[in-house]
């Protein structure tokens, strides 16, 4: 990241209410108030770190409006309304210098099949491949490599990055950010046992994603067995997750990195659900379910439900049993205390 | 899927000894007997859900022979030997217009070396690359951005999915099934420690695949450090699945989603390893084996071994662990009593 | 691997003190002691399998100089100063034959942008797609379906290979090994909840990869939300491993499959973290720690600790605690003994 914003670049971006002090740093990172050099911009948040502004040595501090203190010589602070907000006006700056938006056309080495019907705002980038049928709505990026299947349907200002791939049939909504290598449509993993060999079962559904779905690196979604696999509008999947077929996520639901949701499970919406977590088959979360990592679920929940733990169990419930569980060699040692005195006094 | 069928199109595919009812319906879905809708499909495939089909709202119900009760208006039952032989059938309709036999050939924009030898009934997708010496055999199908390494061998019928790499060597059966980024030969992970660093093992192995073996979406597999990783004739394996170098899976084996082997183990033919389990290196697992989801196996087990838990024990002692393991805040209160009892009757 | 080589071809190769034997085999591949069958080359590397020696059926066998005994039949002993590193010297040789060095140069399906700068002595391979302002070192060799990222720098004598994607400002050590499919510098997973939606909080800084660095398949890098997430020279990850944003990864660590490392730790150098292990975010692991596999880490360790379970505590009493656990049910028989014995004596 080459960004180089002097002060009056970075005034001109947040709109400070006011301002103390000066610097003359070019700033060339952000970072968090104890890890900040100087040439850094860094900001309060929270008030939890307030005692951290003091001592920091960025260049730029921005700082809620009502902040008291001086800043140290070479040190800006610049007092807003919201400094997160102002945060996020810096971070979109840089990610529109980060990835600038790219010219709409098709690069000459993509193929794109002549059935297809890509948006002439969208974007198709090197060798991607579109199938028969497909569409590509308005201003969507591909950016290389990407593989859209046979009569996939496309929504608008979707950026899928190298290597994603979607499978025929797909339908994907508008403004859907796919990570690199994410998979959607793979087969449904179904067999039947018959005379000793595993024969498949045709998994002829598809994949829906809503509006506003993320899906992470290298993620799989299996198409359905028949039906559809769904991901309801606004949910946000991190890296390497496993969805199984006929699955249904809700919306606005989060699922951390490699987590596995087996098949036909149900989700409802703002289910959460902790890194390397596994949901057996045939579940209902219930609405707003959080899940612990490393968690193992083989039970529906409530609504509201925060379970933890192999098999999973209430949160407050599994806590406790840590704590007992380390002490296993007590509860062996006072049982071989009573034995003994038993005997004793016998 | 935009599938739409008639009722007269359904029965030419099914032949069903005898109809009751009629539909004029468009058949555009299959679902099960709860979920269906009008336009649906549906069908009886096992007898405990018997008592779901006299309310299904499917517009055609696929039933046993000797299946007694009469549909609904606008509603028809065929009536046939074995309904999911005739589902499977229909599937089989759907999957040809899903994915219809592409044409052979090598796509203008492929990468062939002039070494590789390529059967003229196989197809090679937009953007695929096929290294030196490499051969694929009739009728495969590389569908897209697939990658082919040098001196691979690929048999007949396969069909390897966008993003798919075989690397160097690896030798692949007939009618393998490769699901969209698996990853066939990445180097095993072996180093010995040297002076502080950790120096690479050479992995001069490959990869064997038998015939009518599926991978699964981003599942890796490991080059042997020499000699070879195989897998055996009609085993399957799900997404994300990590399996290391020098394992040997046996015949008909099913790994579920996100498992991991470790280096060196050996499965016997219809090994069960339930999702994101791991089994540790260098271990044998006997035939029929079955490990639980999220178990950690340890040990070698017997043919017929059915395992669960971390470190995996026999799943009727699991199961009873489970159980006690949440008695635990009884037990110490329990041993509290004992104690103040003995106190006070001193 | 189509190797074949001659008695003298090996001992061309591994230059022996002295030898015993002789053999008409054509060597054809490496095994173990116990697995080699004639037309193999086995090795004493550690002395524990001294007894397997004069049983194995290996046409070749390296020996240390210091070897008592004979071999058999058709059989040859080759005297060496060191047997694993006679066996790394015919190792390097097979990786020169089933690798050979790729011919520098663009290959015409390639897409480099004008402003990317590849040094002329690398290979840039089909179908690989390199974004404005990149840079390439010298002979490192991008096999196929790289991507390359706007202004990412890339060192020397690396190799990508099939499917890697290097998203934008990355910046990549020399003598960087990345194998098929991993990706680094997708986007952090981070979100703040707004009226009831996940906003993406922009991740805008990137990744770097030290010198000697290693990735495995599928593994997923992500980019830091802003500053870097880096992984420091000669540290060696595993397939389908998950490192989120702004992760520290020290010198020469180790990181076996599978494992999900959350937001903002950091490993201290040669730690190493067992497969399918899960570390919680900002923790700091001290240098040397070592976590089994299938691990929990949730809090910080000293320098050479040792833990493990979930969550994990001390090596030792995770052992202890195990055995414990599984005499649960003896436990319960005990206190239903004590208490029955009191009622008695009351």
């Amino acid at each position: 990241m080459q960004v180089a914003f002097s002060a009056e670049d970075i005034a001109a971006i947040v709109q400070p209410k006011s301002a103390r002090g000066s610097t003359s740093a070019t700033i060339r990172g952000l970072a968090a108030l104890r890890d900040a050099a100087p040439g850094d911009l860094s900001f309060l948040g929270n008030q939890k770190y307030k005692a951290d502004v003091a001592g920091t040595h960025a260049s730029i501090v921005l700082l809620p409006a009502d902040f008291a203190g001086d800043p140290q010589p070479d040190q800006l602070y610049l007092l807003v309304d919201n400094p997160s907000v102002a945060l996020a006006r810096i971070c979109a700056r840089i990610e529109s210098l980060l990835w600038p938006k790219p010219s709409p056309g098709v690069h000459p080495t993509a193929f794109v099949d002549p059935s297809a019907k890509v948006s002439a705002s969208a974007t198709v980038g090197p060798h991607c491949v579109i199938e028969a049928g497909a569409t590509v709505g308005e201003r969507t990026y591909l950016q290389a490599n990407v593989f859209i299947g046979r009569n996939a349907t496309i929504g608008t200002d979707g950026w899928f990055m190298p290597g994603v791939v979607i499978a025929a049939e797909s339908v994907i909504g508008h403004r859907v950010r796919l990570q690199p290598g994410a998979i959607i449509g793979s087969d449904g993993f179904g067999y039947e046992f018959v005379n000793g060999r595993h024969e498949k079962v045709p998994q002829v559904g598809n994949v829906v994603l809503g509006d506003d779905v993320e899906v992470g690196a290298n993620t799989t979604i299996d198409r359905a067995r028949f039906s559809r696999t769904s991901i309801g509008e606004g949910t946000k999947i991190d890296n390497l997750v496993q969805i199984a077929h006929n699955v249904v996520i809700g919306r606005h639901c989060i699922v951390v990195a490699q987590t596995g949701i087996s098949g036909s499970t149900t989700l409802e919406d703002y289910v959460v659900l902790g890194g390397q977590s596994g949901i057996a088959g045939h579940l209902r979360l219930g609405k707003g379910t959080k899940v612990g990592a490393q968690s193992g679920v083989n039970g529906d929940t409530e609504p509201g439900a925060f379970i933890n733990g192999t098999p999973a169990v209430a949160y407050t419930l599994e806590r406790r049993l840590v704590v007992l569980y380390r002490r296993l060699p007590e509860i062996f040692k006072r049982v071989d205390e009573l034995e003994r005195h038993i005997r004793v006094t016998e």
